[in-house]
């Protein structure tokens, strides 16, 4: 099926700002609660959320074979799962309806408002009801820079297959929750026994997530050129972590309350449809991975990731500017090495990717590549210095894709840290 | 409130054989299909399944704050979270129903064919929709088999507090439910490179694993002496595990494939409350933890463990018979540990214990473990010999507490592996 909704020359009846995240070309799907307390699906063009159960009501989605109460739902798990063909056929009447050449909804007062609201009057809530999400390693960048960092090299693994751990789902949060500094066990150099206590080195990680639809039956694999197929969209994700609960803990069974106390992402998925022609090639690969994860043509996505600091009531200071491209695994091979054993992926769960980091300075996704563990410290706009993030200091990841015709953007991933409780 | 239900002079007027794990002491909770095709939540007593639903329907739960459709659900995780209060005036009803001193449905006919159904005629499902999957590593002896194995130490943490990864969710099936030999990367000895290929070390786990009501706001922590309030009861648990897949590819990460093919649970929850007249202290703890992890009295459960496997058309031979009280680690500590930093815990989230090993051969909980990693096979009842499991094998767990006045016990926890595909 046409996407016909990422025509460039397409322009919508409704105010769109230049450099707006959230072009007509985006259509991007998200949950949030009305200021009438409803809680529905919906989508954003320019600053306006739209109502999508209101509009298929309202007769909008007719033809398209969609089950009364798709979208009056408080996740998108439902319509995620109905599969590609829904998606498309959905996004393409959106732009339609949109389009200014089309005086349907533009001209019907009363349908507009009960479709369109202001950005500022709607809460966004968590999209999807995340039933598992795994977080990747991807960036070969960002590993070369943590293990060289205590005198290690990569593990012979790491260029075979993208290694993962299992995160917990129950504390991913939409952006703007604020989240707590966790407190733990850490054992401090100079102590003879470990310490309990808020973590003293909090740090975000710059990172993408995707989100699938239901894709293989228990048992069953996935072959690497079909997952395409069950890659519903993006978000921008923040994978906070506690590197000195993190150091204690993790041998030998890997990160877990050092990433468990919170997780941020961006309310709106961008779906694969919209990313389209930011296809790019991905880094080369040597060696030459096993058959079940070779792939051909272009795997990645020229995603442009910004992350800043933000400390309480001063202005926001840029401290990491890098790109999803650099990834040296695409999510077609985490999604292909993820079932390879059988293992079942479902409508709503979430990959991240891993911290992204470029290869040079201020390319790199945390704190602890930035600060080089703290060591050399940044300075922000405001003359304060960062080793890791202080109390009361928002994290805000952005990212974006542009050429020529159109920018595809994802808005803003973002956290204030609370202090310890 | 008062626990009636566990009372061992109470006799039912249901016929239950002697030795039979679900007296009328027992009552455990869970999720079946009848013969009709409807799902209901039930319990079991003797070799009876009673549906909840019908008994709530015909009125026998009156007084009792209910919502009309709490039993007719295909998981428990909305009666688990209405708490410790509904579940003891819910168990100790269903005790007085089946009391042989109650006429009123023993004595009407047309309800008992509601209610009850033989246990041959239904078919079990997963009890609960779960949310998280946590997997502790709790057990010394195991930790010391699997190091000592391999010429290491315990890792210097391991003494501080219960280690844990996050499991997979969606790969967990009821028990009764064949599952795959895995597939995956491997790196066998004498190889340049990595291979591809079915996993030949497939390994089983003998674990227990908790689940939890809804326990606390991402942001707050549970203190060790309320976790009791927060675990709704305990299943028996097989932690499948691919040992060649895991060996290549847990380092630095921790298990991600070597384990996500598939976890078995047993299909009746059996409540803390029915456990209770089994608690007994937990090992001596030394170092003693930090004080979030400390607590007093009876911390662990007696709670007899038996493995068995099974050649396809073959009789089962045991292979380990242990007990659950040898865990290092608590159920509340591990809870409390789960939640320090802040982690929310989720109504229908499961908690395994980790391999339970006892310090005697016979008593360890893995093929890994009994045959010292494949170098001393075992000879099965049939004359054949197990390194691991053989395709068409069905490993079975059982356990069981018993005192002399009653016996409290999980049923089957059993899948068949198959063949690789």
């Amino acid at each position: 099926m046409k996407i016909t909704a990422n025509n460039p020359e397409k322009r919508s009846w409704l105010h769109i700002e230049k450099n707006c995240d959230f072009p007509i070309q985006n259509i991007p799907f998200g949950v949030f609660l009305t200021n009438e307390d409803i809680t529905t699906i919906g989508t954003r063009i320019g600053n306006y959320a739209i109502d999508l159960a209101a509009l298929h009501q309202l007769g909008y989605f007719e033809g398209i074979p969609l089950t009364d109460d798709m979208f009056m739902q408080d996740s998108l798990n439902d319509f995620i799962s109905d599969g590609q063909t829904t998606w498309r056929l959905v996004r393409n009447r959106i732009a339609d309806i949109f389009d200014d050449k089309n005086n349907k909804l533009k001209e019907n007062k009363k349908h507009r408002e009960k479709v369109i609201f202001d950005i500022d009057e709607i809460e966004m809530l968590l999209p999807v009801d995340i039933g598992d999400f795994t977080d990747f390693y991807s960036s070969k960048n960002h590993a070369m820079n943590v293990v060289s960092m205590f005198g290690n090299a990569l593990t012979p693994n790491w260029l075979h297959m993208p290694l993962a751990y299992h995160g917990r789902s129950s504390s991913i949060v939409v952006s703007g929750k604020k989240i707590r500094r966790p407190k733990g066990q850490t054992f401090p150099k100079g102590e003879k026994s470990p310490v309990f206590g808020p973590s003293k080195l909090v740090d975000f990680e710059l990172e993408m997530g995707f989100i699938t639809t239901d894709a293989n039956k228990l048992g069953k694999s996935i072959d690497i050129n079909e997952t395409d197929a069950y890659i519903f969209g993006m978000v921008l994700l923040n994978d906070w972590s506690a590197r000195d609960i993190q150091k204690w803990e993790s041998e030998p069974l890997g990160p877990f309350l050092a990433k468990s106390f919170a997780t941020t992402i961006s309310p709106w998925i961008v779906t694969m449809d919209a990313l389209e022609p930011f296809r790019v090639e991905s880094p080369e690969q040597d060696p030459k991975p096993l058959e079940y994860l070779q792939q051909e043509g272009k795997n990645s996505y020229d995603i442009k990731l910004v992350a800043s600091i933000k400390p309480k009531k001063q202005k926001r200071t840029v401290v990491s500017k890098t790109n999803y491209k650099y990834n040296y695994w695409t999510m077609g091979q985490q999604l292909a090495h993820q079932t390879v054993n059988g293992c079942n992926v479902r409508s709503g769960d979430l990959y991240g990717s891993g911290t992204n980091s470029g290869s040079k300075e201020g390319t790199y996704g945390s704190m602890l590549e930035l600060t080089m563990a703290g060591s050399k410290p940044i300075k922000l706009n405001d003359g304060t210095e960062r080793k890791f993030i202080n109390d009361g200091d928002t994290v805000i990841l952005k990212g974006y894709c542009k050429n020529k015709n159109v920018r595809i953007g994802f808005g803003e991933c973002k956290s204030r840290l609370r202090k310890a409780k």
